[in-house]
């Protein structure tokens, strides 16, 4: 099988990619680093990668940002950062995507635990994961040719210690469990879901 | 109780008007119509709405467009309608108008039942849907001084039937319940919540 994984050096990528590995071949994809580069923010870039890739069995994409901070000071400006990137970014790898993927392939986009459990500073990433989910249980319905659909959302993570202070309460999860999910989209057979990593 | 209510004229927005107006003044909102005007996709029209209205109790938005047809050929264009409007549009609403609502004020958007419920060509309203239900989960846990927020998701209601051909097997909600779940919304003391209509 051949996997396009998009952001395949980052903290959770990477472990993505190795799990991945074992009879498949992997297309590295990064913003600046891995075997193609992609800007998310911008739909040429997204097309110009699909053309240069070609044809491919799956997506996963681990990649996005967003903004993090107080909703009372948050402006539109802040809110966009996510809404372009890991919300757009993704939606789009799938709108144009769709075209240049095989036949019963899959894309696998990231979500994240914040839209049912949110956290303070965090209203902008929550409402994203939630679009996320709902934009993948909607387009499975519709994507053509057995194509399927999934997205991850992963609690915090224990890579991540950064974040650890503002998740209080949360149990940082493995990057094992957080791998074997994207595993599970790409090589099971399920579409429509949202696989909650807590 | 003063209330904005921001889509006074459509659809679903009369019958708000209606359900709140006794006891309560209605400032009347449209893109055209109303007390006042506002262009949803124009945070400077956002904000020159909250310094011409002054302060107020409660704002409802029964309002927003979004984008309704095939993924198969729906375009970054396409979906971005939905996000500038429907979504943007309402959390702006909220980002600026925290800033001018009254203590112990709230904030109710319209989501819909798409994000749970997709059917096809809905794709980019699910995705609003559930966007507009998670911002109103985490924003309520920021929001100071006492400042509510919720969603209502209603399905097809029974005043639209151009839509029934697209909602095979829904049963039109009719728009007493609707209406109903504003003012649950607005003279309740819940907040965090997706009042959903089905």
């Amino acid at each position: 099988m051949r996997i396009i994984i998009i952001g395949a050096t980052g903290t959770i990528g990477k472990h993505v990619v190795n799990a991945l590995a074992e009879n498949n071949e992997i297309v590295k994809v990064g913003s600046k680093s891995g075997d193609y580069q992609v800007n998310l923010t911008d739909t040429a870039s997204i097309k110009n990668l699909f053309e240069q890739v070609g044809p491919f069995d799956a997506l996963v994409s681990v990649a996005g940002d967003g903004h993090f901070g107080p909703l009372t000071s948050m402006t539109d400006a802040d809110f966009r950062v996510g809404i372009n990137s890991k919300l757009m970014g993704q939606v789009n790898l799938v709108l144009i995507g769709q075209h240049y993927i095989n036949p019963k392939g899959s894309f696998t986009l990231t979500s994240g635990s914040l839209g049912e459990d949110p956290i303070v500073l965090g209203s902008s990433l929550s409402t994203i994961n939630s679009a996320l989910d709902a934009f993948a249980k909607a387009a499975a319905i519709e994507l053509e040719n057995g194509v399927r659909i999934n997205t991850v959302g992963p609690d915090v993570v224990e890579e991540s210690p950064a974040y650890f202070p503002f998740f209080p309460g949360h149990i940082p999860v493995s990057m094992h469990r957080v791998a074997q999910a994207y595993v599970k989209s790409v090589l099971g057979a399920q579409t429509g879901q949202a696989y909650k990593i807590l």
